[in-house]
């Protein structure tokens, strides 16, 4: 039994799932992506399994292949999450906000309404945008990173002096002296730097939890950076234990290195689990969605491999002289898990519905190997906690929620119940309001 | 009995009433600004009285003084919207988005989101922001009025483009052959101009309505060029008949000389009636939230009335030398009003309570006073609706529902109930997908 208790995010997406070809899925109503109602309910069995908190990534344009695939995001992330704090009263919810094509007093405002709207869950992932689709529908093209940076730096610390700019007790509201709230405790934060400025005031008081959390996803180096100032969770795609544990303790002490106690940043790493009673219904489940995408797929299977493949073969295994030919790409983490399942002799399809190319590992099999899986991890210190995308949502997180929820709980890896109302009460993040005065000074001036 | 019906749209705002003083009403809980539960009875309370829509102003600043009064917009009118569209089913949502201030791929998608949430439902007010402390707030000064509505027109234009960026039948969702989208029909719009441009497509399908309805809002010759070219409803702000049917006369013109039909764009006058069962209960009803407010608008009312007059008189009327020296200001078109109330006999702190000085004509005292004046000025042809003002929501929208809207449906002027499901079947609006041809070509190009 293990004291600490691992923190779980979940991925929330287009109403499918993570999968681009969720969307066909046997039971899902496949015009669920305008259905906000279906969102809600998603949200609501996310929030039965005590979530810590919902993900919405996003990026504003619409770079997909629409013929056999979904959008990959919400409609709008924080309309979704408006609608969400309707249907639901303790899971967090973070939305990614774009540092480069949103103004930060836009951004400011309407995170905060978000956090004050569902007393005190919301969350921030500032994204700096890298898909010169989005540049394109404003007019722009992506800038290099250290602009890209710059900016995010700038808007990030405006975003939060924004929030801070009604003192905490500002808001009186007395109606038998008519005082409204105390205007010297409402101010402007006049900052401003190389890329953006604002005035303010916003015209929005304190949440419950003060202001939204922020987030941090992916990103090198100069994420890195930005993570160290300004993250409370960071997550990461990372495909091994080691690589994990390596990726923590980077966030951990770029944490130190902008003046924080690193226990302020939680690591999360990324986990897509493929839940069915056996691993051959598991797969069986993925290669149900495949079959427009998994063909095309099989060069970059064979690349991961050190072999050219051609989708003619997709339903043969690899032959004797290909599996001795085989070596896993050291250019690509996830090869060495798709070299042990090809060994195991599945034919190519199934290797890809072991979900071998996809953005995080796949534990593949009953609830219980991917309950290993994440103790395995959490218990060699690698992650805080997973940030999970599920396949099919209509029934996939119910399967979660049901079935590796009450298993991490029963191995005292995850809490019973929310601690308290807030997201920074979820995560036990530290108490902020205000720019940090720690990181203040980078970036902005009066 | 008229054959014709008008149309009402209701003014919503902070969560408290349109009078900035309104949070500290009897009954109201000062702390409604933040509670997204009271916006959501408000907007449920007027989907009871099948009011065609809300209409949510909003300025990107915190411009009031908030000693005394609360600020008069939303935390943010969009989520707001998102939350409202959970808690009904039928109200049109029409929300204020900048012009100037929030980037077209982001107003696009927004609205367009809010759109498909509620089932067709929302509408957007393009405004081109003329406080100086939003510019301020994105680093900007507010430019001159060929420049912002040169803009505003970009914007609009490209917004409604990207709208139309789906074709109708773009989104077929096939689980079957596993066809989600024809990629054929989702395209680019490529569209710039000198201020703003944008590539597209949107990732958002249509709505039951296509796509939102715009509004538009005082704004002079510039603002009646715009809203002739692409309005489905006008707002003005009027104080006589005449003056509203020369507002309502010169929008129809400016939409024949758009191409449009004159009967495209319905005009609403503003209305702010003060209600309760005697004409003296409504003052008083007015007086306890002036308090604070009203001693400083003495002198405002003075020069109305051709007066000097001084806040210590507050409690007595005008005396006969006053009365016999008062001549109604010629430039204000309130002042008619206000020499009439005057000449009846009222305190000055009365008289302000009659809202004189109001943005809009209060008719005071029962219902029907109110639903008198909506008769007259609708069977004059002044007006196709009214846009009403609550003073107090959280007794007044229910008052005007009980009270006003079935003397007004008894009397034939005001329907039922909904005709229809969406926001553009509620105002009888044309159909409308991606940019109205007929005035394509003004302002961007491909
Ligand atoms: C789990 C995860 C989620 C992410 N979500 C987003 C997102 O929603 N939007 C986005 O623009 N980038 C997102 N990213 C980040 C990009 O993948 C990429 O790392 C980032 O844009 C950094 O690239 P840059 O340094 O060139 O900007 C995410 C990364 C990870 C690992
Ligand atoms: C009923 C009514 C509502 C209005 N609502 C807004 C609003 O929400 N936001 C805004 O910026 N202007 C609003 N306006 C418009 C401004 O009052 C003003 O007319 C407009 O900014 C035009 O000024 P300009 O031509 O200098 O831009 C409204 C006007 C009226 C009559």
């Amino acid at each position: 039994m293990s004291s600490r208790r691992m923190l779980l995010g979940m991925q929330f997406g287009n109403g499918y799932g993570a999968q681009v070809t969720s969307w066909r899925a046997p039971n899902v109503d496949p015009k669920n992506y305008t259905d906000i109602d279906a969102v809600v309910r998603y949200a609501q069995a996310a929030e039965r399994g005590k979530i810590q908190f919902l993900f919405l990534p996003d990026t504003p344009a619409l770079s997909s292949d629409l013929t056999h695939e979904a959008p990959q995001m919400t409609l709008d992330p924080l309309l979704t999450l408006a609608a969400v704090a309707r249907g639901t009263s303790r899971i967090g919810m973070v939305a990614t906000g774009s540092t480069t094509f949103i103004e930060p007093y836009n951004l400011a405002r309407q995170f905060k309404a978000l956090d004050v709207m569902s007393h005190g869950r919301a969350g921030w992932n500032p994204a700096t945008t890298s898909d010169p689709n989005a540049a394109a529908n404003f007019g722009q093209t992506i800038a290099e990173r250290p602009e890209r940076y710059g900016r995010a730096h700038e808007v990030i610390q405006i975003v939060q002096a924004l929030w801070g700019s009604w003192e905490e007790d500002a808001w009186i509201a007395d109606p038998t002296t008519g005082i409204f709230a105390d205007p010297a405790k409402v101010r402007p934060v006049n900052l401003g730097g190389q890329y953006v400025s604002s005035r303010g005031p916003l015209p929005i008081p304190p949440s419950e939890q003060g202001q939204p959390v922020l987030f941090s996803a992916g990103g090198g180096e100069y994420g890195l950076t930005l993570a160290g100032r300004y993250a409370s969770g960071v997550i990461g795609s990372t495909f091994s234990i080691d690589d994990a544990r390596a990726q923590r303790d980077a966030a951990r002490e770029a944490a130190g290195a902008a003046g924080r106690d690193p226990d302020e940043v939680k690591f999360f790493a990324g986990l897509m689990p493929a839940i069915a009673p056996t691993v051959r219904d598991a797969v069986e489940r993925r290669m149900l969605l495949g079959t427009n995408t998994f063909p095309q797929r099989v060069p970059y299977l064979g690349q991961m491999l050190g072999l050219r493949l051609d989708p003619r073969q997709i339903d043969e295994p690899l032959t004797a002289e290909q599996l001795a030919a085989a070596r896993p790409s050291p250019y690509d983490p996830r090869a060495p898990r798709a070299f042990e399942v090809a060994n195991q002799g599945w034919t190519l399809r199934e290797i890809l519905g072991h979900g071998v190319i996809d953005y995080h590992p796949t534990p593949v099999g009953p609830a219980s190997v991917t309950a290993d899986h994440m103790q395995e991890w959490f218990e060699a210190g690698a992650v805080d906690g997973f940030w999970v995308s599920i396949d099919t949502y209509e029934d996939g997180i119910d399967t979660f929620v049901d079935e590796v929820v009450p298993l991490l709980q029963e191995r005292g890896l995850f809490h019973e119940d929310y601690e308290g109302k807030t997201l920074r009460d979820h995560l036990g993040a530290a108490p902020q309001y205000g720019l940090d005065p720690r990181v203040s000074g980078v970036g902005v001036a009066h």
